[in-house]
């Protein structure tokens, strides 16, 4: 396939940064970097997660923070949530798109460390997952693999095995009349290298030509932005980014999952390379700046220290 | 061209790096760690610069480095030299592999601020060079072109200016009886895109099908490691990296070169991508907590923080 014309860049920032920073944020600081967020225009913003502030205690004020923020009409909200629980107090706040996501971890130790499921149990539960999708009218649009190219604790992922857990959960899926329209290829601990991405890329759009590929990429080992452009070569069009690369922490050892690729080097690749993100890419690194002051620490994009090729062609003119 | 099995890494940090890190490091800093990169068995390590302590302040003690560092039989030293003199400062000191280069850039501006010497005015003492590296009985090694994709003062390179100022440069080495084999093409501020580096790496391959490429990248905006997969996929074998990242100002602004892409990311990425380099990976890594340690700053590697995956390969034997 070609590379994209248009793709959709998703900002995990708020959720999935956040989530790993070890600075206390406070409420409002998150609803302040969520509303700058949405004024950059992104189509989708993952903002928190509605779970048991005793597992995830960032996230305690995830109810605050949904009042706090301000919905951008052209921009998707979305929030985390691991059961029918979550998914009612995500409703009440009445800000969100929720996505409905079935998903599965490919190695069974990191399985049961993250979520305290085997893979079986995993499958065992989906059933479940769906019938409350199903009351709540979510749409079944997503089947997401983690650790889907390797893992810390159980090595290189075999690409045959993702294929049969993806497979397996399209088939829960279709056994209740659902039809996901879109597969998330999660490199959890930034496992992936640039030909291990094409495989897998390739394998899943050989078998499903017609689902949309998601790319979740992490910037552990400096693959992150070469395995982002083999799959734009690709002609994938969904990546999950976070703006600085929020979340990856400078000091992470073993276990702990380095930050998200930077939304803003991501969004500078693809304004180089003439494909659309609809990102205001200028306003973007001010909010880098800013939760960088928040932090009290330099977050690791590049374009927010070199800054965007565009600004030196511009001040030319 | 296939991905290669081999390819030569030269270390650049000591000399390139160096040279625009802002804290001050002693002469005894700078043999320590030239020492410990000669242990990881780089095949080349440049090392330091003969040119005048009034321009390059940083590098006024390149005979004392030159003097206190410890050969490896296993590795080829360069330095930078701009003249007659310079090639004899290095020569007395007996440490190093001598490579003849003749460079040109291709922005003007660029040109003129960083060589005092306009594109016309560099070829026109490209005849003295030859002359001089003939003297002293030094190959003509390398063809190098400077900002050979972007460059901040002027904007986008046209890539068919760079194949010209190749083009003259082989024709001055050539009559004079010289054929340089390798031809660099430095990205030195950070300009390149993966689809520009194929661009340029491509003509560059058609016209001159049996020279050897070198990549001097630069990780100013995130994209150095893509540029670097497609030079590997389109089977480019010579590579510039500094150890760290060493070099990278972390508030660089307009006109400073960030650093050149890191040793250790590149070398790991080509550990995972079956590419043989010889270098000792796990113990660069000592060489990078070195540094940080003088420098006190964090350095921008990934592998660095991340750890290496064969080191968590192994851990599960």
């Amino acid at each position: 396939m070609a590379i994209p014309k248009n793709v959709i860049v998703r900002e995990v920032g708020p959720r999935e940064g956040m989530q790993i920073e070890e600075a206390p944020v406070s409420t409002e600081e998150k609803i302040r970097i969520i509303n700058m967020l949405s004024e950059c225009n992104f189509p989708v913003i993952e903002v928190t997660s509605f779970v048991s502030p005793k597992w995830v205690p960032k996230m305690a004020d995830a109810e605050l923070v949904a009042k706090g923020f301000k919905r951008n009409s052209k921009t998707d909200y979305q929030a985390v949530y691991l059961n029918a629980k979550g998914i009612e107090r995500a409703r009440e706040t009445e800000k969100f798109d929720l996505e409905g996501v079935l998903s599965v971890t490919a190695s069974e130790t990191f399985s049961k460390k993250n979520t305290n499921l085997s893979i079986k149990e995993t499958f065992e539960k989906m059933e479940e997952r769906i019938i409350i999708l199903n009351k709540y009218n979510l749409p079944v649009d997503t089947v997401a693999v983690m650790t889907a190219f390797g893992c810390i604790y159980e090595g290189d992922t075999n690409p045959d095995k993702v294929m049969r857990l993806i497979a397996r959960t399209m088939e829960k899926a279709e056994s209740h009349g659902k039809h996901p329209k879109r597969i998330l290829l999660g490199d959890t601990v930034g496992w992936a290298n640039p030909i291990s991405t094409e495989r897998l890329v390739g394998m899943v759009q050989n078998r499903w030509p017609n689902k949309d590929i998601i790319l979740h990429l992490h910037d552990t080992r400096g693959m992150g932005m070469a395995n982002a452009y083999v799959g734009l070569k690709m002609g994938v069009t969904h990546y999950d980014t976070s703006v600085g690369g929020l979340g990856g922490c400078p000091f992470s050892g073993a276990g702990k999952a380095a930050g998200n690729i930077a939304t803003e080097d991501l969004v500078h690749m693809c304004d180089e390379l003439n494909i659309s993100t609809g990102i205001d890419l200028e306003r973007l690194l001010k909010v880098t700046e800013e939760i960088e002051n928040i932090l009290g620490r330099q977050l690791p994009s590049k374009v927010a220290k070199g800054g965007t090729l565009n600004s030196y062609r511009s001040a030319r003119k």
